[in-house]
């Protein structure tokens, strides 16, 4: 067996030094792009280098433009945007805080009631002669934790938008001195972002354990048990910020492009258009906090699945701190690996034109995986034993510390290539775009074919890769290494999450520039910054759900450890038939979503077609539309509509594990995560496909893609019915459909003591 | 444990008695069809009844048209219609013979180098102690059956088409007397294909045991595997004819809308556009050729998958041949129970007017159920011992005879269940489909939108209603219940076609009338008559798959005892990768198939596009088009196309079986059968609606359908968009998935033996 070349007090400190360096960073990144001015003023330039064709004269002052209004008027957007993204929030948490209370309650009631809330200690589960704390302390500090797991989710969500409404207008104020300041504004901003999340959600978990050690003392079991609140809390808060921000954003943004774009030929992002703010808003709530919150739970959720896992292997049994806290240990690394891959993209290399912003992104990905591979290989070194045991369904399975290595890794690696999947089917650099964009020569019907039949299509090498790190990982050590393979796939989540929270920041510098009346050539620029966005967004999002898929399988596995079941056998009637409702439930929770969305965006039309109508001047600019009310219309639509769909995902476990037992949920949770993968991957890439067709065509930068355009031709017209189409697809039902399957998993974990306990009403009735 | 009341002498009458009923009964409706003569003569009145407001007054006659020349006019159609569609079934039977050949070929190769061609005894698989004929003999009679149920499957889907193609005109010329009249003619000629096909199948089925016995003696077990050579033989033909057909309608029917009715302004079937012909050709062989097949396939492999797993209980054991036979005592009756409830659609009520179209059809629904389920009642009393015993994976179950009946009632009432939600999703009288035509007021793309989640959510009952089919029918009596429940689904296939290939002759019926020139009063009639249609064509669909999903499940099980695997447990890796790359084949075969549709109708659109601007006068009606080059276009593009797909289908079970075996192979049909299953139900509702959709714009029967148009408005035009998306999803990618689980797992369940002996090489290796 051995022991751990790093020692335990090495450990303790390692992980809170990490995370506090990422912290650190962040600040630091903060601090660069809040050199920004956005005060009416002549700012200094934001360093002395003038190399390499950048200019510092404003593209305003060689065409006139008065830059006292310019600024002054970016200031005034920026702080619109920022407000109403602000008031949302607080109307949304104030609604979910009621709900993570009742939650909260009904976790505390329900895992005290396993034993009767006796406060005696209980016969270990995996350990029957020792005695563990009694479940009324499970239910206790699982509760705790939820509450620590839905604030830290919380908070990484509003912070990011907070950041994101601070970074946007002087994103679009760099963009006057050129493409590549620009690009490190809104990238310096994703990832202030990114390390302030991942250091967080690490330093939080950390102290947590450290907290709860003090009660639980050497019943790791118990300990651990306790933890996988943190990740239900996180999951929560992220199903709610997900399914709201995701219908406010599309309502607003559908309801925006249908009157403006469609029926007024007006610009995207036109300052006459009353549904441009809560658009921009929008993007801040939606793809930037609920995202935030999103990668935030997945995270929380597979550092849990893997503690719990390793609690009940030789790490838990022998008191191997250091082993222990191996998953920490890889996240930790991976805060240090990011921070040097976040280097080469804003110190060691520049941006000089529009086309090497995307390669940019793509080394980003490249970097941070291979110098990974190597901290991967350094942490199993020196945190492992030689040779340790797994608990695996029963039995203990030996492992060796370099096939974790390869757990991670090929978790790690898998990622890389469901990223290169997703930006080869979404980047209209390739054929399968200028494919869809080609078929709207035939106008949209033949686009949302083609369209769909990409979407279906990217699935295929995606879930080969899940499928591969599946069985590797699996066959090398069992459901630990899938909870690994998973944390491997996170590992590079600072990275991950700033080229994924620089799309929407670009989406706003844009809109900014269009509100603020700023040059052509100013705009060209963010829509250059832009593009690049929306392949980065759908790689963030092929990210978020191939790691979604590994942690609901790992989770899905601590809970079957748990309730105590030994096989779920498919050919058992239980079992089947919760896979096949399990399947169904994506599709269920998919119609309420985008129907959701649809009813939002028809009451926008309404209002932004009254507004057009009724407000003279409107269309001529000389009188201001009435932006509240459409923010007022995509609050309350994204409240009152996040209620059904998050009830479906919150009950089910709860009625099925009460009703049906846990063989049944054990079906259900199997299918809806084998089911869920393929159409969220599928709706993310269609969707991320139609936007950037609609875009080839606009660019209008290769011969065929002329012969397309120009904006308003009928081709682009059937792009723009496309991109409609996609937005509820890619932005709301097809990333929410990730939580879906990750929530329903821990929440099952956390109540397997209960349904183990008294589940299965129906079948003992009958 | 008892015996049966039905002696075995008289079963052995009773079945072919039946099928000969049937086959009757499917002649004389024919002569009645024949009736209406499409010489250019003044015709008898049909019968001499002229109650009901009925009148035998020609709508031409009235308004003065040349009787004489429309006759002639319709026969020239129907002539075209007919040759085009059989020249294209001859040519796809080519290639799905070559086909056919080669894969009989390798059944006879692989099941024979089971025991390496020895021509000796061998010990039986489930009772140890007798010897059972070589597994040579299984070779060569699985690959007999196999031949003998694909040229069941190729005439009954020949033999559909020539009778849709004569009565489609002759629905025309009935029409002018009476929309009751055109009714009664659609669906006298359904019933015609209904019951050949439903008589025809258990004919042959009876016979081929009847024959096999010959050689087999009371070797039941090796007879009745055999025998599930038939289901893999009519499943691979119908996965050819759903494919092909499939492609070609809507290949042609896409291409004919987008430049005729989007781009020239012209109606649909209008003969000036020279794609017309081929979209009729195309409703014959992809909705009729291709949906015989495909029921057909199912039936035979439900039969096969209850008969295989009753051989090896305790009626195969005992040698009780009554009970034995029970699956094919319920389709006896299931023919004389059909035959009956024709009889109230045709001579004991009227139809007088539009409106009773449709609660006529439903009504044959209702009925056909009800008396369905006193017959089964009737047949398990009298065929079933009072108790017996049912082979239950490795250990044998008692099930008593009313157990059994009502295992095949909940299927046969499952089935109707998911008929009537399909109805309610997929008809313009209820608020779904209006609420979709709504959303056409803000555009395509809110009507995408709203199309998409309504399909999602008719996904829901029929999931819990063929859930719990499979928890009842499983709990009763294992995966002989299933089997059993399936084939109650499909006992009333004989109504069940008959309704469902009325839509296409009344589609048909319909384009003829425009092309001949007919008065609009008589295209309404026609109109009335498609759009009922429509609803029944979703109706079957629905059937198609809820029957799929529950033969599948029995073959699955079949193969899971076949292949000596104990469970099929997802917690082992080889089983969960097989389990999420079974659910995303479904997407796979979707991308291909849509793909090619969408490629296809490419060609069609510049090919008609090139004849409007080409041909001097085509717009005037002055010239003819070239309807033989767009025939030639859908021919070669859905031969061309259906090998991609088909491929995909056939190969997956033997690439998985013999490299990864039969453990992962369990996991991708389970995979594929959870998943297929919701992505066939919703495409075909989707799809549905949107047809529905358009159709309620157009009729304009309400207050609200009026807003919304008349045609030609932007509402109706987002409606046709919707409608064109819809067309691949509901008549090609749809249906062909529920092909694509069954025959994934009646191949499985024939290539089993190979499987177990040499499979899973791969996992062998390393």
């Amino acid at each position: 067996m051995g022991e751990a070349i790093l020692s335990d007090f090495l450990t303790e400190i390692l992980i809170p030094v990490a995370a506090v360096i990422g912290i650190a960073f962040s600040l630091i990144q903060w601090i660069l792009v809040s050199r920004v001015k956005l005060s009416p003023e002549r700012q200094p330039p934001s360093s002395g280098n003038k190399n390499g064709g950048l200019s510092d004269y404003l593209v305003e002052e060689e065409e006139g433009v008065n830059d006292h209004n310019v600024v002054a008027k970016c200031a005034e957007i920026q702080n619109a945007i920022s407000e109403g993204a602000t008031s949302f929030l607080f109307t949304e948490y104030q609604y979910v805080g009621v709900f993570m209370v009742a939650f909260a309650i009904l976790v505390f009631l329900f895992l005290g009631s396993v034993e009767g809330f006796s406060t005696k200690g209980r016969p270990c589960t995996y350990r029957k002669f020792k005695t563990c704390k009694p479940a009324l302390a499970n239910a206790i500090f699982s509760t705790l934790s939820f509450l620590l797991g839905a604030i830290t989710s919380l908070v990484s969500g509003f912070l990011g938008m907070k950041i994101a409404t601070y970074a946007n207008a002087r994103t679009t104020l760099e963009a006057r001195k050129g493409v590549g300041k620009a690009f490190i504004t809104a990238f310096r901003s994703g990832a202030v972002m990114g390390f302030l999340l991942a250091a967080n959600g690490l330093l939080v978990l950390y102290i947590a354990i450290n907290l709860f050690k003090l009660y639980y003392g050497d019943d790791w079991e118990g300990l651990f048990e306790a933890i996988t609140g943190y990740g239900l809390g996180g999951s929560s808060m992220a199903l709610f910020g997900r399914v709201g921000g995701g219908i406010y954003t599309k309502a607003a943004d559908v309801g925006a492009d249908l009157v403006g774009k469609v029926e007024r030929n007006i610009p995207e992002d036109d300052p006459r258009n009353p549904a441009v703010i809560a658009d921009n808003v929008g993007d801040n709530v939606g793809d930037i906090a609920g995202m935030g919150s999103d990668l935030f739970g997945s995270y929380a959720e597979s550092s849990c699945a893997a503690l719990v896992v390793a609690s009940i292997s030789s790490f838990g049994v022998n008191h191997d701190f250091t082993a222990m806290c191996y998953p920490l240990l890889i996240s930790s690394i991976g805060i240090i690996v990011c921070l040097i891959t976040t280097l080469f993209a804003t110190d060691f290399f520049e941006i000089k034109a529009v086309k090497e912003i995307e390669p940019a992104l793509k080394k980003q990905l490249i970097i941070s995986t291979a110098l990974m591979t190597a901290g991967i290989a350094l942490v199993s070194w020196i945190a492992l034993p030689s040779s340790f045991t797994i608990f695996d369904f029963g039995v203990q399975k030996t492992v060796k510390n370099w096939e974790l290595f390869f757990c991670v890794a090929i978790g790690l690696w898998a990622g890389l290539v469901i990223g290169f999947v997703t930006e080869y089917y979404t980047s209209n650099a390739y054929s399968p775009v200028q494919d869809v964009a080609d078929s709207c020569r035939t106008g949209a019907a033949t686009n949302v074919i083609f369209g769909l039949a990409l979407g279906y299509k990217s699935v295929i090498i995606p879930i080969f890769a899940i499928a591969i790190s599946i069985y590797v990982s699996f066959s090398l050590a069992a459901m630990y290494g899938i909870a690994m393979a998973a944390l491997g796939m996170l590992s590079t989540i600072a990275t991950g999450l700033a080229i994924d929270a620089y799309g929407p920041i670009s989406d706003n510098a844009g809109g900014i520039a269009e509100m603020a009346g700023m040059s052509h050539r100013i705009r060209e620029r963010t829509d250059a910054l832009d593009a690049a966005g929306n392949t980065t967004a759908a790689i963030g999002k092929g990210f978020a759900i191939g790691s979604a898929a590994l942690v609901s399988l790992a989770l899905f596995g601590a809970f079957v450890s748990r309730a105590g079941i030994l096989t779920v056998d498919v050919l058992t009637p239980k079992v089947f038939i919760g896979l096949i409702v399990g399947a169904m439930l994506p599709y269920w929770f998919s119609a309420m979503t985008m129907k959701s969305v649809g009813s939002a965006a028809l009451k926008m039309v309404e209002e932004v077609r009254r507004q057009f109508n009724d407000i003279p001047g409107i269309m001529e600019g000389t009188a201001k539309p009435d932006y509240a009310t459409c923010v007022k219309i995509s609050t309350d639509a994204s409240i009152r509509e996040m209620i059904p769909p998050g009830a479906l995902v919150m009950l089910t476990p709860l009625i099925v594990g009460i009703f049906f037992g846990v063989e049944t949920l054990a079906g259900v949770l199997a299918g809806a995560l084998v089911s869920g993968v393929q159409i969220a991957i599928s709706a993310s890439n269609t969707g991320g496909a139609w936007d950037n067709a609609k875009k080839y065509i606009e660019a209008g930068a290769s011969e065929h893609a002329r012969t397309l355009g120009p904006k308003g031709s009928d081709p682009h017209k059937a792009a723009v019915i496309g991109d409609t189409i996609g937005d509820p697809l890619k932005d709301t039902s097809g990333p929410s459909l990730n939580i879906l399957i990750k929530l329903m998993a821990v929440e099952s974990l956390v109540f397997a003591p209960f349904f183990a306990a008294h589940g299965g009403l129906l079948f003992k009735i009958f």
